[in-house]
């Protein structure tokens, strides 16, 4: 089998396309699929992005790893929002957090190397490594480390080597934060193997009640992947960034220079005026917060069982094997017969994805009560 | 040794970084190194970016194969420009060309399978197949066959497969276009192997005194990878485009989805206004026209032999043969002493590049004139 045939679509995709396709004739659909924050940008970016436009100078690339002055306050933010000290030659800035993944996977790993991922989990990390000609092993994890991968699984699946381990925390699709007693056992385990820790921390700062802490508190070597898509609901800005360790520097840096040239101009400097719109995260973060408890009541009653209670992100993965052993046909009829859109397990892994689903809170509290109000009606019958 | 110990760093970095050194000490420094046109983009393009900030609606992600009007506007340029049909299914936006030169390689290319590329050539161009696990054989070309691969070059290097088969019409770093029936004879040769024939046109529009042939107009089923960045003079948005057979469109869209979600949204509307930017872009390739015709001239009174004049793009690949047999000390003593900044053949492979250099004229008539002038003096000492 040819690689590129192990590059499986979103299944998400197929069914928001069906999801458009019913509106355009007319019908009502309730969008609880969407990984998107629904706020638009601060205005602090689209301020910024008009001042450059002005001056002209949004024209011409930026230097490979961003302007000098994003790394900077990137640096800077480590500091005030984790107490961490970062130098700004540590800090790349990438086309979004996903062209952060690509360059480090292709840096990083050779062909049939391991990389240790969640199962559930974000679907693209195994076809990133995938594409890098890496072999991405994908091991089941449950409510019992919060969906986590633990220093036991790195001790089990390392055996036979492996180059990196992945968590994301908050997680996507579970909202499972990884605490930090278990994050630094990770990283001690990962240590003995060799791996670098990679930690997807994209939904940092959309969290409620628990702070996520950074993996570079706990070890030092880490790889933090992050970026302005979702705390700050910049995702068709596409600007991210990573956290290196000094070794990995300059083999990403050329992987940059060689795929990307560089992030978009405009973005960058949106980017820079984003990171102290402090006020406006904190009204989104409290938005989420509102959504995520009203769905957390409700869905219980609905008869979701809810496995972990996620800490953050926007999700809610729900076990559904009340109503089915076959969630993404369960999803596909819930679209077709209630208006509801929510995504199958199945976009995230193979365990247990037959009967659980993952409900989005990025969309308004009067759309998700009449998402509830249309899942009640549907599910009653 | 790992594929990333084979991706090198561009070498006109450390010369461009060596040359802000010096300009920071207080020298002033002609760069005719840089490859990025000096020109803002069109003011259309600004225009569209501010409407697009006012709406709001420049915060969300697009289709991953980029905003449907964009796709049709291209689709429709190819009418245009070419006078072919393309339709905009086949047309997929991407973060700039690199992107898609990224995901095409991806999608198309497994482990050690081979791609004949001309050396001298676009240093990327390897990297990419590298990346993608694919085996690039870079091929010597000359003034012969106007830098180009030749259908024998495919004939011969073909014998043991062949997956595809680039060729960069007008070239970097030579400038030189590919006749309509050198491509067709290529595509030939391609289509007996088995190979895709990839065409790199991001240099069409800047040519003086014939037009580049596009080679879709010789081989329906080639690849053609195009971009916002020269002729618009858009390098900082970010970004391009693949015009895909139809076998290719969803393998690559599956790498699109995955390695990048979606192109900047903001720049692919700004890109949309550009396109019908005629007028600026005639004036950018009126003054190109006149930077090259005084380099044409000067250039050979210096002692520069040019072995194939160019028709495009905005360099001149010349022999420095009578000066150095080490191009890049040749550069790196041109910078030091002279205050003018060159590219050195080595950037473009292996193939006779310690007696070339590259001369861009993305700067201006002014800037060219001091160049000239100053290596004059230097070169007569």
């Amino acid at each position: 089998m040819r690689r590129i045939d192990r590059i499986e679509p979103f299944r998400v995709m197929q069914l928001l396309e069906r999801a458009r396709e019913l509106e355009a004739q007319g019908r009502s659909i309730v969008h609880m699929e969407i990984g998107e924050p629904d706020f638009s940008s601060p205005p602090a970016a689209a301020d910024a992005a008009r001042a450059l436009l002005d001056s002209g100078d949004g024209s011409f690339y930026t230097p490979s790893t961003g302007i000098p002055e994003l790394r900077s306050a990137i640096a800077r933010w480590y500091g005030s929002e984790y107490g961490l000290t970062i130098s700004p030659e540590r800090v790349l800035v990438t086309p979004g957090a996903s062209g952060g993944f690509l360059a480090l996977y292709l840096a990083l790993v050779e062909s049939g190397e391991r990389v240790l991922l969640p199962d559930p989990g974000y679907p693209c990390q195994r076809h990133f490594v995938r594409l890098a000609g890496g072999d991405p092993v994908s091991v089941p994890v449950g409510p019992g480390s919060r969906y986590h991968l633990t220093a036991e699984h790195v001790a089990v699946h390392g055996k036979n080597g492996v180059r990196a381990v992945v968590v994301t925390s908050p997680g996507n699709p579970t909202g499972t934060v990884c605490p930090a007693d278990h994050l630094r056992r990770l990283a001690t385990a990962c240590r003995d193997k060799g791996a670098v820790l990679i930690s997807d921390e994209i939904y940092h700062g959309l969290t409620y009640g628990v702070d996520a802490p950074c993996a570079l508190s706990v070890d030092p070597e880490a790889v933090v992947v992050n970026g302005f898509s979702k705390r700050w609901a910049m995702t068709g800005w596409r600007v991210g960034w990573l956290i290196l360790p000094e070794p990995l520097i300059d083999p990403v840096t050329r992987v940059l220079q060689n795929i990307f040239i560089a992030p978009t101009t405009l973005s960058q400097h949106a980017a820079l005026a984003a990171l102290g719109a402090d006020t406006v995260v904190a009204q989104m973060r409290a938005a989420y917060a509102e959504r995520r408890a009203f769905l957390l009541t409700e869905l219980p009653k609905l008869g979701f069982r809810i496995p972990a209670t996620p800490d953050g992100a926007f999700y809610i993965y729900a076990d559904a094997g009340r109503f089915t052993d076959d969630a993404q046909r369960f999803c596909q009829t819930l679209l077709e017969a209630a208006g509801v859109a929510i995504t199958p397990g199945a976009d995230f892994g193979t365990h247990q994805a037959d009967r659980h689903v993952r409900f989005s809170y990025a969309t308004s509290l009067e759309q998700l009560r009449e998402g509830v109000a249309r899942l009640g009606r549907y599910l009653a019958e």
